[in-house]
């Protein structure tokens, strides 16, 4: 048997490897959404071409350890399951003896002995590897304080999809490759992060710099807003400080911005700090006037993990043309399936050619 | 695409969608059951003839929002989903962001950009009108404060299936037309309701008299015990309270009644008035002995929709011949599904012709 | 229609039985087994052998009422059901009405009227049995205060599977018969039980010895820390109290033991008693040095049903060679999914030939 394969970080990943999972979640996406279209909706002719996407899960169960609350990580997580035909079993807090009666190390042998998958929401991200450590089946990192690769994976897919929004000096770039003819390729843009360092904009870090994109962040000056130190040492062993600009002043971050993104300030469990934040990130709201006076590139798109509060970003910019937040919390959906197909149901990370192509699935 | 049909409260159908939405709960108990045997117990001729019924949520996901507690809703939403081929993803107050992180419009649009509908349960029946303005999907109304229009629709299942209890003056009325050969046809009622104004009532009040039954109401008469404006509204604009007889005498109202209804005085939530309450509705404890003295239809039936409290009913009527509780409970299920399959299903609620017929299910 | 079979404890089934069902789950792990493996890695021949277990549960739903937080028999239940083609569904204290608002005759005709099956575990074993009174399907315990069925037939079924570890005196005795030719056969055991007289030793008490096992059980003297009457009356009906030695000397109990077994001492909702229960249990830690000492077989195995403390077995033991705790958890699932198939999916326990062979299942 090969090393069971687990995923923490976008950072574990190769660029190949990478736009793989996301070439794939794109595929699933055309093969699926047909079949979930109301029944009788569908022209015979299309009904006739339907095929079922993947079912490399088929009666197998993936158990979710989330010890915090989550929704659409969740229901991602618990549609994919079932398209790929098996089930999300969601185990919470509540429901387990995980920290209250039992070690790590148990709970992770016990459910990888009864379950073909462990998608785990943790708070501190050593908990997540101890899971790894143990667990006879493949653990992937559904969030944890230090990352969150399954968010940058829908963010990477709402932007290829999104390809012709951004207006390029290059014409010809947002072409389709032979390799994966449905599959748009995306112009190398500079992507603006406004906001806390956290767990998204960690494995963005490690991620968009690898695949030719320039990174510019803004961030409190506090150390407690900038990434720590086991993540910027991975940031530096990919190489991808090189394509990294970090200040303080938002303005600046947004200088010649395709997308800016952001996120709460003040996530679960940091009520207390509230006050503190708010201060901290004064001036900080994503809003038409920051990236205009900053300099984005007038086409500028927006990006958000959600839940998301009025505090980071206004109503105009938020429910307006700019924003993307809803594709990419649809496509959350998408590479989740992608990932539960090829990490649980194919043990098969690797850098294989990114495509399905011809008329059978994969 | 076809405008997104939603359902608050069966006012928001004609008599001819509700007679096909029973029905067709009818059609798909009767396919149904048969499977639904301990494997092996079925008479080989009669497991040849075995069909699926409708697999309408084939690898779909029907989200079920649900802020209060529930036992035969929630049952029968999740029994019927696997039943259609689909999955149910039940979601309380512990598990998503809703009303704590988010507001109902970007879960709504998040939630319905994953599933495939959305069954929800709400406290303020505005709540549920918010999550269906911006849901993507078709959204079921589970109880509201002011609606429980799956309820109703058991109950008329209920009382057709058990159409030759009831005494009738002009024979042959209890017939099978031709258009639907297996649904039993129902003679125009008297239905009496002894208790509390709440949403199960509100339901009946704008659906029994336009199918032809009359409506007798005793409820204390303390505004608080009556319909709210915005019902009787509805019933008034359906021409209902043609009808209705309500009063405050629980032995008026049962008087010739064919069918007496009730429900607990103390719902979940308030608990506070228990003690105003037990005396508001002293003396409306459903027995023989007040039915007799109303002069109720001696072959009268009682329907209960659970769960149930001794303060409403005595032991005697509530398990002894007269109940149809527990055949009302199972039939959750099957009109839940029925509602499943045409609003979830295939966006369809028109009035088409009711049953399914001939070989192939529907 | 037969009537329904329900099962508090192994004490309601015979010795042929019970070895039906362990039979037939070490079938049906055998058969499930390569259909978990992930996609792709199974030889192409063994692929094209592989054929789908009982789908005996297909559609339907089993009811999982559960008053008590449960890792490993909800995980292997969730799972067992959706490999028969199913589905469990969770119900928990913060569910359902259940012993809030609705009696547990009331919610148990009424969930039983909706799903194929309950599986519950409740607190006072009086729970259960007002439980399967009322329900018009089958119920199945899934822990109590005075039993615990499932858990024993795991041990078992772990047991036949390592019968080659057990050193025998009698070579040849560990065969494979005729009838059953893939399901090892067991030499009788000598198993030593060290700790609080609970619901799994319960179990143990009215199977072993039925089997052909001697039992060694080593209890404080207290009277709280020994069987109640109520178990101690089962025992001596089936006559297994001729093959129990108990005492309160640890060391004397491990004599010539084959297997050990304990238990917690301290279970969910005993954390009052915590310091009393650590003195009455001082000595009772299972280590090498007590097993050498009291003269257990040196080929000794232990078993644990975890949850595990350190109180009651030391590192060495538990995550040493002997240890077969995590096959034994593994086990929940293929039992619970025998129990599953035949109870629920058949109604079937009978003394029927214990083993499908041939090329269809069974």
């Amino acid at each position: 048997m090969a090393p069971i394969p687990h995923l923490m970080t976008l950072a574990d990943l190769s660029p190949v490897q990478i736009r793989r999972l996301v070439a794939h979640a794109h595929h699933l996406k055309q093969v699926t959404v047909p079949w979930l279209q109301p029944q009788g909706t569908l022209a015979p002719k299309a009904a006739s071409k339907l095929r079922l996407p993947s079912q490399s899960l088929f009666n197998k169960t993936i158990a979710l350890l989330f010890s915090k609350r989550s929704t659409r990580t969740r229901v991602a997580a618990e549609t994919s399951a079932s398209l790929l035909g098996g089930r999300a079993l969601f185990l919470g807090r509540e429901d387990i003896q995980l920290g209250v009666n039992e070690t790590p190390r148990d709970t992770a042998r016990v459910i990888g002995g009864m379950c073909q998958g462990i998608f785990a929401r943790v708070n501190d991200h050593s908990e997540i590897e101890e899971l790894a450590k143990y667990s006879p089946v493949p653990v992937l990192n559904a969030l944890s304080s230090l990352w969150h690769p399954t968010q940058v994976l829908a963010d990477l897919l709402t932007l290829h999809e999104h390809a012709n929004l951004f207006v390029t000096s290059s014409p010809g770039k947002t072409k389709r490759t032979s390799q994966s003819p449905n599959f748009p390729e995306l112009r190398p843009l500079t992507i603006a992060y406004v906001g806390d360092s956290a767990n998204v904009l960690h494995d963005m870090l490690v991620t968009y710099p690898r695949l030719g994109h320039q990174l510019r962040v803004a961030s409190p000056e506090d150390k407690k807003y900038r990434a720590p130190p086991e993540v910027w040492r991975r940031v530096e062993e990919l190489g991808c400080d090189q394509r990294i600009w970090w200040g303080s002043d938002p303005r600046q971050a947004v200088t010649g911005a395709d997308v800016v993104v952001t996120d709460t300030w003040i996530s679960m469990g940091q009520e207390a700090e509230k006050e503190e934040r708010l201060k901290a990130f004064s001036g900080y709201q994503v809003t038409e006037e920051l990236c205009r006076e900053g300099g984005a590139n007038p086409d500028w798109k927006f990006l958000h993990c959600l839940p998301r509060k009025q505090d980071e970003v206004n109503d105009e910019v938020f429910y307006g043309p700019r924003s993307l937040a809803f594709p990419e919390a649809d496509n959350r959906k998408w590479t989740i399936m992608a990932i539960f197909d090829l990490l649980f149901g194919k043990w098969d990370l690797t850098e294989k050619l990114a495509l399905s192509r011809g008329k059978g699935d994969e």
